[in-house]
């Protein structure tokens, strides 16, 4: 008998970020969805394993969405919903999946419920009503003005308060693995007098990611964060203390550890 | 005769950014690099057209670079080449180049210049003095460990401070274009309002990228800027007039307004 459910366990799940925006490109718009898509990303156990900043240019947002859609179990999208000519996503993504674009009766509904006399639902604000034929929904409690998911793309807004509002959401249509846990040890030794024994500490723990981060305090002298991750909290005690001996043995000391 | 001073002013120039590292990915640090280099590439006439956040993987770096290089005038990326087991881009580069990682005698002149007896110049720090066989060095005033230009990839830092000191001093090695200017102007306007009209200013204006991006102030009610990029200041102030006279025609007063 197959252990359906242990093979279930053991899957990693990938996303990518799929950021559209002349103005994150610009560099006029700093983005502000990455860190926070990622974070609440491995809190249900989902990797965001890429990025993608691209233009508001339709051939463009069709190729790229194709490209990551076949590679990822998830595919987000940022920006371009909203009513204006630049706002071109939803269109672009019923082009990668070669449907056409639609009026969604319930997205209709929903910005008529807001849209009163004093911003009526003019032929602009109903373009945020068009979806992808066989496209679901996304809450938006901000705004109204709805996302949409088909297959596994979701198309959420690039204002990070209504982006996060519309993945919170989200809750039940993704499936997750395990979460990745991280623990965070910063010691005031440079980052070359360790190197040397990191590296064996990454060699004997091969399953997880050990990075190492310099910390610039131009006062206080070198310090360099050490960020164990993996999947298995006891594997980060015994491999952090391993870490934290080391860090001793070159006659620094811990400055700060947090788990996270 | 052929003009080619013409032919070369008009030509554009593209750059994209790959910024390579986990902690981007997972969200535990947030990326400071992208905004920066877009500002400072497109005052030398050089635009942002793509960006990728991707994994500390070899194959993956190599693969990614390998594309980008072949589609872009440049190619910048940020992170991983510092002396810890995690920093592999310059032998991922070299491998994507097709050639040997060396070390290079003048950036291990600068290391040891830097290095004394508190920091010995270990095997460790010297990772730090190799690149790929053919690159030449990028200052690196901050804490010497050069970052290296092979054919159109650049090599910088992920820290921000020293990623910027080094873009500084590429000076002569990037040839640029026109510079895009950019003209905003915010008005109390909610974004449907306005989107008809703005997209009749667009088909008049095609060879400028008009953005529109609404401003929540959940005080002050709707706004809404306008966001005018193009090379010619004398088409951004026909174009900005156009679209100041629109905002009052709909009963809305310009906010603020501002050239970069």
């Amino acid at each position: 008998m197959t252990d359906t459910s242990a093979a279930s366990s053991a899957k990693t799940y990938s996303a990518c970020l799929v950021i559209i925006g002349n103005e994150i490109l610009s560099g006029r718009t700093q983005d502000a969805n990455l860190a926070f898509l990622a974070k609440a990303l491995n809190d249900i156990g989902v990797q965001m394993t890429e990025a993608r900043v691209i233009p508001d240019i339709e051939d463009t947002i069709v190729a790229v969405v194709n490209e990551v859609r076949a590679k990822h179990d998830y595919v987000f999208t940022t920006g371009g919903i909203g009513p204006t000519h630049d706002d071109i996503t939803a269109q672009s993504v019923a082009k990668a999946f070669g449907v056409p674009l639609v009026l969604d009766a319930e997205a209709k509904r929903r910005l008529e419920a807001r849209h009163t006399n004093n911003l009526p639902l003019n032929e602009a604000r109903l373009r945020m009503a068009h979806v992808p034929e066989g496209a679901t929904l996304i809450d938006n409690p901000i705004s109204a003005a709805p996302g949409f998911q088909i297959g596994n793309v979701f198309v959420l807004a690039g204002v990070p308060a209504i982006a996060r509002a519309m993945f919170d959401g989200l809750g039940p249509r993704l499936a997750g693995g395990a979460r990745i846990e991280t623990r965070s040890i910063t010691c005031n030794l440079a980052e070359g007098a360790i190197a040397h024994d990191l590296t064996a500490i990454q060699a004997r723990w091969p399953s997880l990611s050990i990075g190492s981060y310099p910390v610039w305090r131009s006062e206080a002298g070198f310090a360099v964060s050490l960020v164990l991750r993996g999947p298995e909290k006891a594997e980060l005690e015994t491999a952090g203390s391993a870490v934290i001996a080391m860090i001793a043995d070159h006659g620094g000391i811990v400055i700060e550890e947090a788990w996270s």
